[in-house]
């Protein structure tokens, strides 16, 4: 069968490919594997029939073979091995990648993600000037220990994988983004990893989700 | 080999299971794997030796046969994937496995750390107040699905493994622990977890280091 994600029907990253169905369709187009798209509303994420699939009411979903699987890192980590070309097969290396998905996931991200959420969230408080250089600092602590890792390297160990398809879609996230200029072999990285052919499709097509969704 | 995981030399949890060696040692003791720990000081892990093995200056780390591994989450599922006992070996469920572990590092825990990190370190800021409710309600979003996914069944999926491990390890942190009394199936989910012996030998033996440290 055909796996089948879940994406925003209307996404409110306004097609710039933050949505976390971006990084299962990339995943999906780096091993050439075709997929459907079950677009879903904002009520219907959060209804029962969803829920059963994903339990936190969010996208993606990814159903294939009888798998029903959630989480964006779990479902590339899944397609991963069962497809090849973005695991080592060497246990050691294969570890490795998987430790780079968990640390872009739960190391990296938060606080571009909380930072994001404060820019979003917050604009309005009293606290909000006082908060910011703060959530500032935090990212740039992990950038600068992200950045001095990969040196000059093109990728985070080794060939290009699955730890960094997970860590360049965080490093996208504008919280992120707009500090990478100040490590230029971050930027790098992650316009190394956008130029590749299958990030471009995959961003293509949530881009035309998007576009569709705004003229309906 | 016998692994050689890395912990604080003096944890600022006092010896209450909330750093991350716990979850590794936990997994350890679930399957029987003997382990052997090096005590490591702030200053130390820091320094470009530890950064070598840790590139964000965290523990713990994991030596075993040659790898060098981090990030407690990837540790544990190679722990499970290189020892019977905590994944299933049908594919479909080992894939949802590991997703809960996906859902605990990026899903459920982010809104406990940021209520966390805001006890900590904002209590002298004006703005500590007006932002309790709402990291509270950040936190029970998570718990209240859970809650619901959960049910009335022991574990996540399944028998006990790696998903409600690190669940588990997610929800004993404090400021996602403290509101457990209102999702009385997850308190009793975590008791039942911690009740486990593997549980107990891991977290007696952290906090013997915390003993010894705070002896000496």
């Amino acid at each position: 069968m055909t796996p089948i994600l879940t994406a925003f029907k209307s996404s409110p990253d306004r097609g710039r490919g933050l949505a976390r169905d971006m990084p299962v369709r990339w995943a999906l187009e780096e091993v050439g594997q075709p997929y459907e798209v079950r677009l879903v509303t904002f009520g219907e994420m959060k209804a029962p029939g969803h829920k059963s699939l994903q339990p936190f009411g969010q996208i993606p979903t990814y159903e294939a073979d009888g798998l029903v699987l959630f989480e964006s890192g779990a479902i590339v980590l899944n397609i991963a091995e069962t497809h090849p070309g973005l695991l080592p097969s060497e246990p050691e290396a294969r570890a490795r990648a998987i430790a780079w998905m968990f640390a872009a996931v739960s190391t990296v991200q938060p606080p571009i993600v909380e930072r994001e959420r404060s820019s979003l969230l917050e604009r309005g408080e009293p606290w909000f000037a006082a908060r910011q250089p703060v959530l500032e600092q935090e990212v740039r602590l992990r950038l600068a220990d992200l950045s001095q890792w990969l040196g000059d390297a093109d990728w985070l160990d080794g060939p290009f994988g699955v730890g960094d398809l997970m860590m360049v879609t965080v490093l996208r996230r504008p919280a992120g983004a707009s500090l990478l200029g100040d490590y230029p072999n971050l930027a790098a990285y992650v316009e190394r990893a956008e130029a590749r052919p299958a990030f471009q499709r995959a961003f293509a097509a949530q881009l035309a989700v998007f576009e569709a969704s705004s003229k309906s």
